[in-house]
């Protein structure tokens, strides 16, 4: 990163910061580790930004924003809830690939700061909308009977969650693998064995 | 803990110490922390265990047991794939739930140390083997075509592992809860959808 002093913007700033918090937690980073990685001195990050919560709140904005998105976006409320969902596990799985790191870091958020607290509400809001439409597939008939909604969402997200734990994008490729989302989508909602067996 | 004082044995010191390593991370625990959450002096610490990388050990070990077991009891090793599968599936989500703050330590477990990169590799080898289970069923046709075996092992145990972040067992109730087991069953080999319309 020597070099590029003085070249910082508020989004290059925050793309280095998602990368330490990321690296050594947001609890065990200082403005100190943020300015070295980036650099510049401490004042000049004071100069960019009033603290580090500040760029947490930025930068899991950045992933939330772009999660309840998803669900405004018309495919997502229009027409059968199970089609809705199936739009919102689709879409939820793109959208966490695109902003890897965001939304990596939004996951490790614990709740210690009032920044992270906001941000476990605004997940919940998010898991309680989807479980919302699962409840409603449900009701329509287009869930397999059985399925309890809560428990569903959180296995479904616990899936797409994972991604975080082990995608890395290929140098040069696309930030989005269209094959992880197809086997997303075909494990959530038809599984592993073939349709006609599907009934065990 | 005040009172136990000189009651300790391994196991009961070993059950302090996964819930201080839960609560802190392994990095961030002393032998000052787990003297002081076991209500011992550190000297008696050292009288039962050698370090703290012991206790790390002994831990993770008792998880990893737990799920190894799983691929060597008879339904896992006899009989198609597929329902070895199944059977390896279940037992998992049972085992994780049965050993919950073992198996958390052990999803959390990075790398830093000598145990805990002996750790990962032994979440490797298990891992290996039921990527490959489930390329036995690809091949015998009781998949669906076009799953990646790899991908949806990590997409599976993604699912899985994700019990550990929110599954807490009711007091006085079973640790392992059956309705759980049979959601991420179901949720894994049929899907969301009802078995007639699973070929979307």
């Amino acid at each position: 990163m020597a070099g590029r002093r003085e070249t910082y913007t508020p989004q290059s700033l925050l793309e280095v910061a998602v990368t330490v918090f990321n690296e050594r937690g947001y609890d065990g980073t200082s403005m100190e580790h943020l300015a070295r990685a980036a650099g510049i001195s401490k004042s000049s990050i004071y100069h960019h930004v009033p603290g580090k919560e500040d760029l947490l709140r930025r930068a899991v904005s950045h992933a939330l924003d772009g999660l309840s998105a998803v669900l405004d976006e018309p495919p997502a409320t229009t027409g059968r809830a199970v089609d809705r969902l199936e739009h919102v596990v689709r879409r939820t799985a793109e959208v966490l690939m695109e902003r890897l790191p965001y939304v990596t870091l939004l996951l490790r958020v614990r709740g210690n700061t009032e920044t992270e607290r906001w941000a476990l509400r605004r997940r919940r809001d998010f898991d309680h909308r989807v479980a919302g439409l699962l409840r409603q597939a449900a009701a329509d008939g287009d869930l397999r009977p059985g399925a309890d909604a809560r428990l569903a969402t959180r296995l479904l997200f616990g899936m797409i969650n994972s991604i975080v734990e082990w995608y890395r994008p290929q140098r040069g490729g696309p930030q989005v693998s269209a094959e992880v989302v197809e086997a997303v989508v075909a494990l959530a909602f038809t599984g592993l064995r073939p349709p006609d067996r599907g009934a065990s």
